[in-house]
């Protein structure tokens, strides 16, 4: 059989490979996630990774439709690559959410932590495939639900081992309202994309788009950023926006939902650092409705908001006439790790195992196996080497791995009844008896590891 | 704004919705699966869903090209979505494997939980979107790394609950050899894949593919059905098979590595119950070279193995000139979770949350939020009804969710100091003193629910 010539391993533009050091970094994102959502009791779904073109397309304008990568299956069905986990809970919803039996109750709450593609131009550093981690809760106007929201990211955030993070909140009907005010409500949704600028293009800019794009006159273009430039604490801002836009129900019952949601927030234990309300905030898309939120490293803010989303009034009206209300946020989760991994918060270790046994002989494969058994059995990972070569060569493997510890026994070693537990930042070496159950070398990397973490 | 028109909910054939309950079976065997894999140092990867055409079509016959799907991209790229692990790995294997710096090193040990995808026949029940658990040790020819992958896959399933298992060993050496001694060495893909068949097919239909298609003679389909139909303690059926293939070099290596192979597993401690000699394990994929594993549910061996993998002499060589032997194997993961649900293994409830809290008036969402975030704070998930509705309503939805309390918190019982504490599947309530910083509840639900649990 003649060798094929050899085929280029290399990925497609806009895509990566997670390697052992930051996949494990993820992991670990992954893993705390899953941890907070659940303890609001957001329960895991999943979806295809592959639509009906319809489907996605549903709500989408022309701007998603170019990102979306679709084609015909083998069936002739023209079919799409999820582009968002939105739009798919949607569809799960209008299928699986209801009333009757058999179908899932409302307050639907879910997380939903899945790989999205979008065909994006790879230019300002995007890629085309990541992971996102949503959560939602479907079939409820309560404010609540937004302060539960506001809570998960808050908790998020602590968990993930920020200290220093802000969330902020606005609120879509004080926007619309204030529009409205200004007889702008007919072009609300070109108005709150250019206000969505404000932040990374600055006020000029912004400016300019209001004139030029939402045709307001310099007046109302003034007015729309005084107000939204309003800064302080939350009840000052509210008691200064009160009046100017009192000839408005809609912007009122914005400013009652934002007093309810940081006096419950605060009710709740939650430093008011924490929190904070931005008028300025207006996230792009047209759907939300009502509570809006942004989360921002305060020690890295450029980047923008890492984990956003907003109150919508209805879900699911594409696919279904049930009314499905409901608020829920995206971590943005690969844009998270490229800042932790910039703020100096994620470890260099391409290891899950702290201990490695080199094997010195293959004779001895047995006893490195049984206590390997023995420390798994005790919660402490183990990498026992597979090749008798010498230990030098076995201890540069361990080196560029990363392993906390080796575990030396030689025949020496054997004969005297120890085991070294080598300590490969320090050097140092501590000698535990050989024990017949080898739980003198269990407490002792028991002691120096602590206690087992996710 | 004029509605669209509605657009029907429902997902492609061969794919489908995970639903909470569900979907938190998966999501606890997934994390089964990542702690058994880290316990012996594997590291996770992660490789894009989409890869050049040429990088999956590179070792694929028809038959996998059929069930490839493929498109052309935004770039006009020739792409296609990933169909298993182990060609991602090669391709990610030769770009980032090696001995020079800044590569990583071998043995390279990694594993990866990904989804992929097959256009197949779906009347066989099968989906065209699964997940795969995979896991590889690269860059090592040493029997060690055999051993390893067996001990792995006895740890894995002992961790999900089985003990009831068997994982089936084989040599290809021995299959090779056998052949070569019956003058059949050249046609060993046909007759390897027909023998892959024997567990399902049964005797007859192998034997007529053996004389059909592999124009095997009734004598020589006999002389091969006769040794892999070989049955006992790997011990005796070892010695029975050795004189029968006394004149080729390769079943007697075969042999060797398969008494090594048992010798260590049983010295590492794992009952020979669980391990066994199987003869007639072939695994068609031709590029296995030596040691081959299937792992059964004694409980429903119908669903054939659930566990599979073997040895490769060299996993990379369509993309680089440096040879990777290794040994792995792939844990079908959903076929798994089908076989636990039909085993009784997996619970029904759609919460990760055990406790509810239903809520009696806005007025005291902050005291249920408090009391929530003490809870949480103590490792117990929670989730606080955001309806301040009737209290028979939260209750049926309580109850439809599947949580295991509820805390009667109404005026009642704030006038009172008591958090009543239903236990929603006896009905038994207790009463706890509603103390400054709740820790009569806290203590009374940790007893009742023990530690948590992944």
């Amino acid at each position: 059989m003649s060798k094929p010539s050899r085929i280029e391993p290399r990925t497609l533009k806009g895509f990566r490979d997670f390697l052992p050091a930051p996949m494990m970094a993820r992991e670990r994102l992954i893993e705390i996630a899953r941890r907070v959502y659940r303890s609001y009791g957001y329960a895991p779904i999943d979806t295809p990774a592959l639509e009906y073109l319809e489907i996605l397309q549903g709500k989408g304008g022309d701007e998603s439709d170019k990102q979306l990568y679709q084609f015909r299956d083998h069936g002739d069905r023209a079919v799409g690559m999820r582009f968002d986990l939105t739009v798919p809970l949607a569809r799960f919803a209008a299928q699986h959410v209801g009333p009757h039996e058999g179908k899932l109750p409302t307050p639907f709450k879910r997380y939903h932590i899945a790989t999205v593609w979008r065909g994006e131009n790879t230019q300002r550093g995007r890629y085309r495939e990541f992971m996102q981690c949503d959560f939602d809760i479907i079939g409820t106007k309560s404010i609540a639900a937004d302060v539960e929201t506001v809570l998960v990211v808050h908790d998020l955030f602590t968990a993930l081992g920020f200290d220093r993070f802000t969330i902020r909140v606005n609120n879509r009907r004080l926007l619309t309202g204030l529009l409205e005010t200004l007889d702008l409500a007919d072009r609300a949704t070109v108005i709150l994309r250019a206000l969505d600028k404000l932040a990374k293009a600055g006020r000029n800019a912004v400016a300019a788009e209001l004139v030029d794009v939402a045709a307001c006159t310099q007046q109302q273009t003034e007015r729309v950023l005084g107000l939204v430039e309003l800064t302080g604490a939350s009840d000052e801002v509210l008691a200064e926006l009160e009046p100017r836009v009192a000839d408005s129900e809609t912007a009122q019952q914005g400013i009652t939902e934002l007093r309810q949601l940081f006096a419950a927030v605060t009710a709740a234990g939650v430093s008011s650092q924490r929190v904070a309300l931005d008028v300025s905030i207006a996230r792009g898309l047209d759907y939300y409705t009502g509570t809006i939120i942004e989360t921002f490293l305060d020690d890295l803010p450029t980047i923008g908001s890492v984990c956003s989303g907003g109150r919508y009034d209805n879900l699911a009206e594409l696919y279904t006439k049930q009314e499905l209300p409901g608020i829920g946020a995206s971590l943005g989760l690969d844009r998270l790790l490229a800042a932790m991994e910039e703020l100096g918060m994620t470890a260099d270790v391409a290891t899950p195992a702290p201990v490695f046994v080199p094997q010195f002989t293959a004779a001895r494969l047995g006893d490195y196996l049984r206590l390997a058994a023995t420390l798994r059995q005790a919660g402490i990972g183990v990498d026992v080497s597979t090749e008798a070569k010498k230990l030098g060569a076995q201890m540069k493997y361990a080196d560029r791995r990363g392993f906390r510890f080796a575990l030396i026994l030689g025949e020496d070693e054997f004969t005297q009844g120890v085991c070294k537990i080598r300590d490969l930042a320090s050097g140092d070496e501590h000698s535990a008896p050989l024990d017949d159950d080898y739980q003198a070398v269990v407490a002792h990397l028991l002691e120096q590891l602590g206690p087992p973490t996710a």
